[in-house]
C-alpha cells in the first residue's frame, strides 16, 4: 500500500457491522486489520503464526488456555495514525 | 513474551531519552518498539523491510524521496493495550 498515513477514525468511520476485519495496511506479508467486535467469539486455534492485538477502544478479553489477559484501551476517539514504509527516507517530530 | 497484556502509557513512562528504541512485544520474528522522538533524524535506508510507524502523541513527518508523509495521533495520554498471542483462545469484548 506504499507510503500513505491512514488515519484510524476514518477508517472505523467507514463500516458499522462487527466481526468483520478490514485491511488497513500491510507490512512485507503481515496484514494490519481493523474490527468492530462486541459480545462473545467462538474459540478457536491459530498454530501457523502469532497475532497481535491493540484495543483502540473499550476492553478486549482473551480467554486462552492458561488464563484470561483483558486488554482496556483510551477513552477517547482513536486516531492515531499508521504509515506502511520502507526505502530511503529522514524524519522529523514535534 | 507469550500472552500478557501491555499497557502502553507504563512503558513510555519508564524512559525519558530520545531516539532510543524500546522492545515491548514480539510477533513471529518481528518486534513492536516504542520511541520518544523529537527534532530531526538523519536520512538513512531500510532495504531490507517494510516498517510501519504508529503515531501514540504529537506528530511525525517522514521525508521520503518521493515526498512528506505527517503523522497525527490523538490529544489524550495514550494507554492503548497490545498482546501478543498465538495458539487457542476465545475473545469477549464490550
Amino acid at each position: 500500500m506504499g507510503e500513505t498515513a491512514i488515519n484510524f477514525a476514518e477508517k472505523f468511520a467507514k463500516f458499522s457491522e462487527q466481526w468483520s476485519p478490514k485491511i488497513i495496511a500491510q507490512m512485507n506479508d503481515y496484514h494490519f486489520k481493523i474490527v468492530k467486535i462486541q459480545g462473545e467469539f467462538v474459540w478457536h486455534q491459530h498454530a501457523e503464526t502469532d497475532e497481535v492485538f491493540i484495543v483502540m477502544d473499550g476492553e478486549l478479553t482473551i480467554h486462552l488456555r492458561d488464563g484470561d489477559v483483558t486488554l482496556k484501551a483510551v477513552r477517547c476517539t482513536p486516531s492515531p495514525a499508521v504509515s506502511s514504509t520502507s526505502r530511503r527516507r529522514r524524519a522529523s517530530a514535534a
